[in-house]
């Protein structure tokens, strides 16, 4: 490693989360970094010191960048994972967001209080949100051969990846037989020798 | 205006809403756009085509794009309001980030229908959220001068300007009296002449 690499530290809860997909940038660029993962009981006294009071934070250099996407989008640029140019970078970032739309959807009925209308808002999520998504997504990365964006590997393959993974695990792991597209980039990302290399040695987590 | 300069439309409704800073950044750049909008009455025939079925949509060279804040940014990056290198393009997706989840949190309270929950949600919401986020935001940008980023006018500037007033809108023109620097920058990016010329000249509407 070059001596002008930055020393990193990523910060976050002992779970994928919202981190898992900067650890599998970090993971594909080669780039070590202390993967640090703070205990339940010691979040509420360093949540104080945390800019905004939010994980993950990731230390370049001992100074704190909050924000899981501009972090996963600073690294990609850095470590050549944002496309061949500024279009893609941009297709890399429609998909990401979009992706945010949909967990923004899921944490809606997660978040409900009231079972009747929990039930009601997961089966509308499950009937029309997950596929009005999810083909699109297939749609775009059926044409790309099972890239998200263009024809060469990016930071919102490792994204979606992470997403498709947790998707399976929260809906069984027939949930993408009707995606064949989403299915071959998990399997592609999964297969690239840092990415399975990191999943093999991670620690286990629920989420 | 050069002829490589592509055709832009921007689709959105009669609002300010999550098309504005794009506005506020073609205005800043001198480009010429389709500013349509579209009636409610035309929204649920022209969804369906629309990528994700959401709004705003840029059309570039008649290429649907669809996420306000990829759209921000591919136009901020290209029309050098993106800071001067790439951890100050970072730093501006950080704050527009932080600024959503702002937003995210405002919109929590504003869709909850029981209506006892609401006005809990709402009391928390103006004494903790926003203190905690504007004092952050104030300290930034306080000590950048009133830049949200560096030194120079970024498009993190125009969603601070634009998500500024509407705060004021919703809490009274006293709002930002205790964020002089928020004020601040406010100020200066209304004073920017192809910014007043715009809000000038724009159709009014309430939000």
């Amino acid at each position: 490693m070059s001596e002008e690499q930055p020393s990193y530290k990523l910060i976050y809860f002992n779970s994928r989360g919202r981190a898992e997909h900067i650890r599998y940038i970090l993971a594909y660029a080669g780039v070590d970094y202390i993967d640090e993962r703070v205990p339940k009981e010691r979040w509420p006294e360093l949540k104080k010191s945390m800019p905004f009071g939010q994980l993950p934070v990731l230390e370049v250099d001992g100074q704190p960048i909050p924000q899981s996407n501009a972090i996963a989008r600073y690294l990609g640029r850095k470590y050549g994972l944002a496309g061949i140019d500024e279009w893609e970078s941009m297709l890399c970032d429609i998909l990401v967001d979009s992706l945010g739309d949909l967990r923004q959807e899921l944490l809606q009925f997660q978040k409900e209080e009231d079972l009747f209308k929990k039930e009601e808002k997961k089966a509308k999520f499950v009937k029309e949100t997950i596929p009005l998504f999810l083909s699109k997504f297939e749609q775009t990365i059926g044409k790309n051969n099972g890239y998200a964006v263009g024809s060469t590997t990016t930071w919102a393959d490792l994204v979606f990846a992470v997403a498709l993974e947790n998707f399976e695990q929260m809906f069984g792991p027939a949930a993408l037989e009707s995606y064949p597209a989403l299915r071959s980039l998990k399997q592609r990302v999964h297969g690239i020798p840092a990415i399975s290399e990191w999943i093999a040695r991670r620690p286990h987590t629920n989420s």
